[in-house]
């Protein structure tokens, strides 16, 4: 059982608190602290909270909490983790981790030197889908994963301050890049290291500086490309969507537009539909458990009980440093409107398999391309022979 | 905190097990009770569970234990409730509640003599989807409900004493009729009394004495009909649907098979893919998170909330006499091929809403039939004169 | 090169003439008839048809004209067959073929006396989905079918004599019920001799006489049951889906709200979205070929085509008037709330398979009854004793 | 009514002569040319065709003949249309229109100079889900259009020509490429300029010296994204998606995997199933109408209409040589991993709006960014000063 202090009260303070306390369980949120003490204390209010505060430092060092909850904004993470750290406290941090790769590297150390818990909470690979796919991708049901697509579009954040870059670090990409890339890394193996990043990004709808769209491929040493695209200018509600393809075998997620709810209603039903719907009347597609859909309730389940058997948790401030060292490539190669090489200091991942073409024998002097049944019938099979190089076909009728 | 005793080490006891231990929850499985010691045991081992026994008076009348959770074969549910009663323990029974509605009555009358607390354990009303779906209909957003359809169709139950009639009660309707009829009556409203149905059940594939297929029409006092369609003989998985049409509005609830989760595997993943799925490569429909999609999470918070706060559950053994009254009409229809009346001693319902048509007004000489946008731009608006009761249409362009 | 007579210029002659005209096709149409000679002459000047006519007298014996297509109220099918009969002219007919199976008989008995060329112009059969998935059907992909289920929704019909129960001889059953229960007929097998049916029928929403809600299950000489759905109360569109169950397979067909075409928009598009959907924002479903995907012009292809060569099409007037009759028990199951027999006076189909459970041995001593890979990996084998039908299982671990 | 010589009989040349014939349709084929004779003769045959040959020249000069459709390998493009446009013949050509951008001019400049009709089957923009998609952008349904995404994979082509870079000029880019970029550039306006593209390709799977993987995006004058995603390496059928996200809406088009289409067999059905699917038990999607979901029918009809009405058809050869160069900007910015210029010599579009982003006023001192209902209720507003830039929210509950 755990004691916790949980920094913020915004919409992510509350995902993180329902999913904590919504379940029967015996994990306790201690105190929350709060931007202003009126709101902390309507939140603690709600869900039967103990303290409040708009103090970080003493929710961080209240002698009752053993972990430390970050949901406050990207700049302030920083300093947060490190008062976490010199408090001797786990420490489980929104993501992104920071809004720089340097400046997540010195989180990184910070919690390594205290030789703290630190768990990263990054909560869409943590969804029961993507859990599930992960397993199968690790089972071998895809064969080698070539090509990861991630994608978070919808209208924009909840927040004034995630709109503005100085505060966040940038725009979509660090909000929901960040995502998109480490789902893509999971899926491509973490032991695979990213090599280098083509981005593009621009501010097409809102009035703002930072990119409020963008795509991006980062490819990894074994030849794998992970896809993200991110954009707040997308219409009709959030598209959360992965799509993972194999040698063997793809996989396509869905996890919020389109999961088996649907509702058609022509008077409205007085309210919320669903995180960043579209209207309430005509056809609605609202989720079932938004929280464990979004991964929240296996992220924190992960993080604790990691933290009891003293091993690392799926997620930690590696993987968010990693995520930010992408980033920063991100940001350069939509500038220089070039490839540009990710930099990470310190690599911990094992030497990944080439990225080579796997040759397929079809006889003794022919590799086999492809086979297709026809709508004739027939059988065409595609080869290549193994000396001259020469492309031929056979049809088998 | 509740210390429970579970009764049952099959699918059912494995599933509800794994929804009371598997989120840090505070509630502990104090002893598991199975039809032999040694499945009993092997059942406790893997679970982390004190005591195992193949006594289930032992099991019941532990004096750790405040609550009894059945989840044993139809034919035992009637003894374990009258023992748990007896013992003054609250009490949590599986679906169906007994093998007959008279059966159900005597379990009922037992536990409201004894003052225990009692829930029935009709998870698929509890998923996520079905409590949203059912929180937008109680705010308006379908209208009148007219037409709830259940469907549960799969290959067949797991265990052996669910195919012999005698030990179960029945067939396909007593093992999921009993589930599409409750989500039935939840959409229509508890409050409307079920008056008759007619069924038709056969046993088209297998090689028993029960239906394997049946389709049922329960008729309500307001006028709506509940359908619901079970059966063993489906091929492809488990389809798992609900779909609700009302004056306003419509909700379609996918559970199972088309939830947002996609896999294509030429190779397979070594092992199980989802809950009555067919094959291991091909496109696979797994479920992410089973245990929450089928409505076993939000069930036992409801159950233990309910408990805690001194509170009925959505849930409980009133409930499920309705459901097996029901039922027991389903099969006199079957056999004497006409509607029949549905049999209930005690109906606690209040009043319903009469069965009329709700006449909207045109203008003062029409009622309003309907309106529609033709291919050519034109609206068609249909109309019925209030006096002669004639039918005509106004065309505009 | 056929040579047409269009009766009708509603909704329906509408889409046939798109049919016949819209490809490039060989066929003419010379003469289309409305109610009023204003409508079709508008008619005939929209579509560049030579002439045009209120008098289907002059219409159908018109000497350019060999083939007669008739789209016209049901309660004029009859005098309009009857005049083509005579005429010596190829006759199509609209569905359903007449208001009652005795009706139908006659026209039946017309055509084949006179020898012309008779077409059920059933276009649900036709889609080309449909056309595909009977084709599977028959050659055998689904095993044995055994539950043919086919749903036509929607918020009711476009003219106003539909909604009158004296020249459409019904409502929602003689409307869209005759869609259905041809579907289900074709899958189960034409040689199966449709028994007897049960039916539902109220009058839940509109102001009208006839029944806007029904569901009726047609039991088959094989065991299998034709289910349809068809309503006029549905909100959210235009529901079209069939669902069809083997021992072997399944198919699920949906023929448009769900067709892999979705639009999101804020500021609507200006006009028709699609045949009866509702509202122009939001989350909106059209179709793409709105004619082919319900079956016209497959449906002419066949009947031209075969018409030319000598030949009967896909669907008669025996099949429409299979259909009447289907109809009549339904009307009056809905009435007597029992089973009623399909009273057919001159069954032309096969003697069909009878209604057995097929047998799987399992070994000498047991049938299978099923197997089912369990959540932890065992394989569960459900058994039939041969002498004493004892149900027992088998894990394999 | 046209004459038409066609030049191949792959599965090209099939689905061509199946659009043209299958539905009595006046047009004719008077001669169909293929690699061999007998080749010739057997589709010829296969058809109808009253003529067949292996002489290119010789079918094109066929005096009977008015139209030539080239369904010949890439290379071959270039000598077909001088010959065509030699003969004075209308000629129609599959895609690609060439090999690379000079080659199309010439191209062009050839058809422009003998003034003979020219059309480029383009017919994945032709598709009737498409057509009404883009009726709809035009109409204004979307906004202005920021993204036009659209993807083709499959497991390869069917023809050993494609295979060989010489041959077709180039992998998986000029093979499906072609037909993802022209579907962006119509949803964005044929009249903005692609002005730069960035693109990724790869050869992850097959032994070829081609790609059989890419992803690219195309920059257009008025900030519009066209993205395209195309791969010989997916497995599972053939994955055929657009998806076009604008300012007011968005449009999810499938046209292939997902149509409304599901089987589930157990057994097959011996042949089959849709073009490129893989396997043919367990869960299948085949699509209703190939033919006209391809957009072949729709295709031939505006061509011939447009030949008819002596105006140019919705694509043609201009449209075919943007396409190649776009193409061969992605090909170098591939190699040179920077953005790339797309050169096009002769410009003939109108000058398109600017890349600007709209402000909307919330009121008079601030811009209005987003707008969300949250899961308390509450309406959360971002605004923006319109002085000082700074970003603030504004809470109504």
């Amino acid at each position: 059982m755990h004691k916790i202090a949980m920094l913020g009260a915004g919409l992510i303070g509350r995902f993180y608190t329902m999913s904590l306390l919504g379940y029967r369980g015996k994990d306790e949120v201690k105190v929350v602290c709060a931007r202003r003490p009126d709101e902390a204390a309507k939140f603690a209010k709600e869900f039967g909270i103990p303290h409040s505060t708009a103090d970080m430092t003493e929710a961080i060092r209240d002698p009752e909490v053993d972990t430390v909850i970050i949901g406050i904004p990207n700049y302030l993470h920083k300093k947060a983790v490190l008062l976490a750290a010199e408090a001797g406290k786990a420490v489980l941090c929104t993501k992104p981790l920071a809004t720089s790769g340097p400046e997540a590297l010195e989180m990184l150390e910070a919690v390594e030197k205290a030789g703290v818990f630190h768990g990263y909470l990054e909560d869409l690979v943590y969804t029961p889908k993507t859990l599930k796919a992960l397993a199968s991708a690790q089972n071998g049901a895809l064969g080698k994963v070539l090509w990861a697509r991630s994608r978070e579009t919808h209208g924009g954040p909840h927040s004034d301050w995630f709109w503005n870059k100085q505060l966040s670090g940038g725009g979509a990409i660090v909000d929901m890049g960040c995502h998109c890339i480490e789902i893509g890394r999971n899926f491509i193996g973490k032991n695979n290291r990213p090599l280098e990043v083509t981005c593009w990004a621009d501010t097409q709808v809102h009035p703002i500086d930072a990119e409020d769209h963008a795509i991006g491929l980062v490819r990894y040493d074994n030849g794998a490309i992970g896809q993200f695209e991110v954009s707040w200018t997308f219409r009709g509600g959030m598209d959360l969507r992965d799509e993972i393809a194999g040698t063997e075998g793809t996989v396509w997620l869905n996890h919020w537009l389109r999961t088996g709810y649907e509702m058609f209603t022509n008077v409205g039903q007085g309210g919320y539909v669903a995180e960043k719907a579209e209207g309430d009347t005509g056809w609605l597609f609202p989720v079932g458990d938004e929280i464990g859909s979004l991964g929240y309730v296996e992220m924190f389940k992960d993080m604790f009980n990691s933290m009891d058997a003293g091993k690392r948790p799926m997620e930690d401030f590696y993987d968010g440093y990693i995520v930010n060292a992408i980033i920063d490539a991100c940001y350069k190669s939509a500038e220089t409107k070039k490839w540009e090489a990710v930099e990470i200091t310190t690599w911990r991942g094992e030497s990944s398999s080439a990225a080579e073409v796997a040759l397929k024998d079809y006889d003794e002097t022919h590799f086999l391309s492809k086979e297709e049944r026809m709508p004739n019938g027939n059988l065409k099979i595609i080869l290549k022979d193994k000396k001259t190089g020469q492309i031929s076909q056979v049809i088998k009728e």
